[in-house]
């Protein structure tokens, strides 16, 4: 019998920083998007970085105006066993321009695809969410 | 330096097969959703269990009728070389009911979490994406 414990904001939190993969879920042309990428946590914050590419536009506004809604999750789930944990965090998006900010976020990974970087993007955490699948 | 390789279709859905675990994309209560789940590719289509709960209203329409549209993806990738592979598949939903049809999908693995499960989800693979990062 398997255990499903639900995480509370902090714990979540917690697990999603000790991870450096997730996938990023948006809206592109009408249809359900998803796309893998690196990220690190600050603060409350999730923060990915972008490549160029269609998608782009997708996920961001004008710089300094408020980005759409997106959802963010990473896991890490033995593949045989299938426990482990997921964490899904859903908030309005960011793009990063300034420069002590982008200093700030130098702890970031390297850009995980051989693709242009397009900024950083911002996810704030509104909504914050997650579980852990025990034996 | 890294490479990128794009997938074929073929190869793909071939991969998917590989992996039990993947997650599925939607759009909840107007916002992005997404949740880890298991899955087994029949033929061109991706079939994963649905749970009860409130995310099915979300994914189904009337059993038979056309669902609507939602992304799947799966992935392999090193947590520390961050090599691998992801597919994402975009389709249509679809309900199955049919007992010969549930009969047909023995093979679908037990539910992951431990909640009633609400039937099976079938994911018509129209758009069939994915790459593969190597060394």
């Amino acid at each position: 019998m398997r255990s499903t414990q639900q995480l509370d904001r902090a714990e979540a939190l917690r697990l999603l920083g000790t991870v450096s993969l997730g996938r990023i879920v948006f809206t592109h042309q009408a249809l359900p998007a998803i796309r893998p990428t690196s990220h690190v946590v600050a603060g409350e914050d999730v923060l990915v970085r972008l490549d160029e590419g269609a998608s782009r536009a997708s996920l961001v506004a004008t710089p300094g105006e408020p980005g759409i809604v997106l959802a963010y999750e990473a896991d890490a789930i033995d593949p045989e066993t299938h426990l482990g944990w997921s964490v899904v965090v859903v908030g309005y998006t960011e793009l990063i321009a300034d420069r002590d900010e982008a200093e700030r976020l130098a702890a970031l990974p390297d850009p995980w695809r051989n693709q242009p970087s397009a900024g950083v993007l911002r996810i704030r955490s509104e909504l914050v969410t997650g579980f852990r699948l025990g034996p």
